[in-house]
């Protein structure tokens, strides 16, 4: 069975800890895949060079400039940075955007309409599980490949576009009818968010509708697992959101349908 | 037989150029790499950062800042642009730099004494055939992909390398024993610099001494002919230099032993 393993911004941008993670991910065994973000180390750049980055609902609208930028940092940087240490790890890491052999092909988002304003996005696509070139991804993973995935796509019309990795990690786990691991700074889904020790080991998607309405799961975590739930009715074969300081570990919380 | 073609910074600086390049390079049948530089790029995006490149020897020195932007230049932008418009006009390209796949290993170059002074290039690197992993490029080609590589590397260690892209090219060639084309903005090497049409359409190494002694060749087309003559000599099948805007038409000068 194929993993695809999910890391934020946050590991990527300490150095320490993005190493830490590159060996425990290339001592993981079979084959596996790592979709990585890079939006925090994006904002930094945008500003250092004079841009001051524009999120609605929680997007980066992304024009051209931004589009440039954003590229720069997750295909460039951070894709080369995270395979460069797993190939020292002894990984045979290869890193891909979506355009490269045509891998994941994205769908500029039209135009929103929030808060009764129409909001557009710019330079930023959509991914669902029929976006990824499942013949392609397996045989690189065939060849012995472990395929490194940034967040920039493409329209396939010579149009790169923004996308969100965690929708491009569930997306790709369905795909592949793979095992999802979200990583973040916590240890799982907290029944306390004050109690970095109440992790929930088990949520199916009832328990899931409960705990919303109980207001326990609520801000940055309700979209990971509606994500999650959705990677898991499209066909990825399980999910579990850890702690990206504890891959190796049997941690973290199980969701189920 | 496998094509390398290689393009300067000067036409990933033209939209025009790049997409009317990308458009003749998807035409060129068989198996073909592309290798593409991006330094002029790098340069602007230092200046923009408030950075002064620095250049000892026509070559840059890069401290790991600058490192990180001409990664963000080169294997972020420029890689993903142009595999993006290949994409677009049916080409199956794929974007690596050296760590992906284990492509190609550099050797990070030892301080060097210029002009009695010492000077430390940073994470500058070194590439020759032996770099080169033949047999994962070979099987990425034989799986129907054109593999479009920056002239990023790496030295297996988990450190990336700036690298020349003309070494690159010619290194592939070499060690794919495939044909090199050196694309340029001239229409090749010219007898009279102030002539474009004084294209000289065949040089031999006998010959490439004999207007090296004339003072015909010098500046910027020296390295890159002694260069394109190395590779002859390590396994390229043949050389071609030609203009960047010509790529399908049988022009441009043609490098013999």
């Amino acid at each position: 069975m194929i993993r695809v393993v999910k890391i934020g911004g946050h590991v990527l941008d300490d150095d320490a800890q993005l190493r830490a993670f590159c060996h425990d991910f290339a001592a993981l065994e079979g084959p596996k895949v790592l979709v990585h973000g890079g939006g925090a180390f994006a904002s930094r750049l945008q500003r250092a060079l004079g841009m001051e980055p524009v999120k609605i609902a929680g997007r980066r609208v992304t024009d051209e400039a931004t589009l440039q930028v954003v590229t720069m940092a997750c295909a460039g940087w951070g894709n080369k940075q995270i395979v460069s240490l797993l190939q020292a790890e002894g990984c045979p890491a290869a890193g891909f955007s979506g355009c490269d052999a045509n891998l994941i092909r994205a769908r500029r988002r039209a135009p929103l309409e929030i808060d009764g304003k129409l909001v557009d996005f710019g330079a930023v696509g959509d991914v669902t599980p029929a976006s990824v070139n499942v013949p392609v991804l397996q045989a690189l993973i065939g060849q012995g490949l472990v395929p490194v995935l940034s967040p920039i796509n493409h329209d396939g019309e010579g149009q790169l576009l923004n996308t969100n990795a965690d929708t491009v990690a569930a997306s790709v786990a369905a795909a592949l009818g793979a095992e999802l691991t979200l990583c973040f700074e916590k240890d799982g889904v907290l029944s306390d968010a004050e109690d970095p020790g109440s992790v929930i080991p088990r949520i199916s998607q009832a328990d899931f509708a409960a705990l919303k309405a109980a207001g326990t799961v609520s801000d940055g975590m309700l979209p990971k697992l509606e994500n999650a739930f959705k990677a898991l009715r499209q066909g990825a074969t399980g999910v579990v959101i850890k702690n990206a300081a504890r891959l190796l570990s049997p941690s973290g919380t199980l969701l189920v349908l």
